[in-house]
């Protein structure tokens, strides 16, 4: 055995323990707090092995995707969580997330090192079945959040439902069938007052 | 697409957030808190990819592992964490946790429920090589923990190297390079003064 190799892996698992102290806008169901990012990529990679059949590519490489959900948010150790709806805030996230990138995946074997960035590379690119999948869950995921309570956060930071399908739309891409559930549940959430209706003129 | 059956699913990814509010003897690595479950499922399913080269076997399914520690701890909804050196706890552990699988996974339609019931019964059973090694990670990752903080939850719980050692040398059944690492943290731990020495004879 590798002692040095091995040494590099726990000091990583070790590192990417404070993934449980980024906190997320999205409350948990019962709106008691916010969740963060180690519970919400737990969520997704149990969603991927459940929902897998709505993937919009059959013949799925299913644990890329869950290895993928399962290191997509690391980057946000050090560049904090991105609200969607914060403009300011995503105009300098791709350059916070590459300097945390170069940072927290060195930790391991240059090997995994390459290979879980490349699984982080491929989540923000969506350019791969897998990847739009996995970008689907992440967008279901919050949405399931949103409407159980009452859609709390969509009125605290006063988005609407122009911002909700334009955010959301592409999950289309990834799972259509989910995508299908979830923009009839963004017009109940308008119907039952938790989300404020878009503005613009149909 | 069978509008019934994506209710089904999606109820249960809704009733599973609710592992986010169950609370370990384990605390995060800073020691500002208890962790809590989907946290800990999190932590080893990442563990799971990263580690799996010193599973006991080679050519084991890690997609198996991964899913398994996805699911291992979803009873506790209902049967609540049971910390691992209560006696009184542990007596009658099994049946509030066959009660809570009757419970849970029956939300799910039919055959993900026999699925997700197989992981369970699989890792708790721990007669295969995904369950042994996915129960070795299970014991490594609370290790850890107490190691970085110091073997504060084993001094709180007046824990000895005696039990510790007795309680996780069936890591070697399942990652046996990793048990080593793991008796060498243990016994580290003694002579830091994190964790009582045996009190039995040697």
């Amino acid at each position: 055995m590798d002692a040095a190799r091995l040494a590099r892996q726990l000091d990583f698992i070790i590192e990417i323990d404070k993934l449980k102290h980024v906190f997320r806008q999205t409350l948990l169901m019962d709106a008691s707090r916010l969740e963060n990012d180690a519970e919400h990529s737990w969520h997704l990679a149990a969603m991927a092995v459940l929902l897998h059949e709505y993937a919009a590519e059959k013949g799925i490489d299913l644990p890329r995707v869950v290895a993928m959900v399962l290191v997509h948010d690391l980057v946000e150790i050090d560049a904090g969580d991105t609200y969607c709806y914060d403009e300011a805030g995503n105009r300098d996230k791709a350059e916070r997330e590459q300097a945390a990138a170069d940072r927290i995946f060195a930790i391991l074997p240059p090997d995994q090192a390459a290979a879980v960035r490349g699984l982080w590379e491929e989540f923000e690119a969506m350019a791969t079945p897998e990847s739009r999948f996995a970008a689907a869950l992440d967008r279901l995921q919050p949405l399931l959040h949103n409407f159980r309570t009452q859609g709390a956060q969509w009125r605290k930071h006063g988005v609407n439902a122009g911002q909700v399908l334009e955010r959301n739309q592409r999950m289309h891409d990834g799972a259509p069938e989910l995508w299908a559930y979830a923009e009839a549940m963004i017009r109940d959430a308008v119907a039952r007052g938790y989300l404020a209706p878009d503005p613009r003129p149909e």
